[in-house]
């Protein structure tokens, strides 16, 4: 069975005792009855896995000692999602859950025409980022921007290859025959799709029409449908 | 906007009135306060799309008149997915949905040695199928069996492509690396993946080992992955 294996985002291998975050030394003590000698794993989220054993047990600052560093290159293709924020908080959750667990870079969500504005409670979604990360058993974070308006992401994009997802009638390409890069955005719409004035913006700014397939998708299916298309390329 | 969609699967256009189930009935004069003359689209989750018009509202028993019918070809494309029933009912759940959306045409709930017993409400989970077959505008509804053994699954499987994902250290295959096929099934694990046996039983059945990217998925995650590239191949 896989060590306990639990984020923290200062750990380093400089020093060679780490103090636990709160969370992480109750969950360790309380929940799972880790005691003095007992192995885990740390991950700072940027590639670094640390293997480690509890040398002092407390309930609020376990410390532990740093056994060994391994460090895992980023990944090669570099995907950012850029998704409108939804009505629905859960769906948009399952999202950055799902997004993560494919390997999905960064997360830039968009407020658009149609977006409702919507509270943005970056560190409660940052935690979701966070349990599918260790759940995967990745050591890389996605990065999950802070909204923006879609003329401004559209508008500062730089990736090499930038595609959007909308339902309008229009010709579109599939994503399997474009050429692969390891430089993507996508651009995925809200519950009403993007106005006809945000694609017509998109196409002018170099953004490719893609078609996610045959059927009308839900905004967070066609998030995860872009990720595994792009990702799996 | 589109019209309220309902299903209704006795509905046909051998007689010109049909009178609506009393759920439909309900949503369409109480929910949606639909009128004599209003008009809706009802499917039989068998291809076929009919227009019809309220001739006399009643919460329980409305009446409409067929106007047109629109027969919709099957899918060209038969997708079978073979999931494992997961503890987490809300999570098989959210597969069920998605699967729809995407084009599934089939759904096989499998007890695997890794599956608890799980209880399976059929029609819950049909009514799911239904829900999003009717959201994304659809007019095929997946069918959904019953949970069955896996070494009965595997042992009648006669699709002309066999495939497994699984996390065993193997040799696997890219889907986007096979030939194209219409008639697929794909088989899709528990939380604790097959087992060696299970594994074992189906390579020897001529079953693909297929990967699903390089990352550790969730279930309900692999079978959305899975449709996503079997589907859009």
């Amino acid at each position: 069975m896989a060590l306990p294996f639990f984020y923290e985002n200062t750990v380093s291998a400089a020093s060679t005792h780490f103090t636990l975050s709160e969370e992480t030394s109750k969950h360790c003590t309380q929940v799972l009855r880790m005691r003095t000698g007992a192995a885990l794993q740390l991950t700072d989220g940027r590639g670094n896995l640390f293997k480690a054993s509890i040398i002092s047990e407390d309930k609020r600052k376990t410390v532990v000692l740093i056994e060994e560093q391994t460090s895992l290159p980023a990944p090669a293709k570099k995907t950012n999602i850029a998704i409108a924020l939804l009505k629905n908080n859960s769906r948009f959750e399952w999202f950055l859950e799902k997004a993560t667990e494919i390997g999905v870079t960064e997360i830039q969500p968009l407020l658009t025409d149609h977006t409702e504005h919507t509270r943005f409670r970056h560190d409660r979604m940052n935690g979701i980022l966070i349990a599918a990360m260790l759940q995967s058993q990745q050591a890389w974070l996605p990065v999950l921007h802070e909204p923006i308006a879609f003329n401004v992401c559209v508008k500062n994009a730089t990736h090499q290859q930038k595609l959007i997802a909308h339902c309008e009638d229009e010709q579109k390409n599939f994503i399997r025959d474009l050429p692969a890069s390891n430089d993507v955005q996508v651009l995925i719409g809200p519950e009403g799709d993007f106005s006809h004035e945000e694609i017509r913006l998109a196409l002018d700014a170099g953004f490719i029409p893609v078609s996610l397939g045959n059927t009308r998708l839900r905004a967070e299916t066609a998030g995860v449908v872009a990720a595994t298309l792009v990702v799996q390329r």
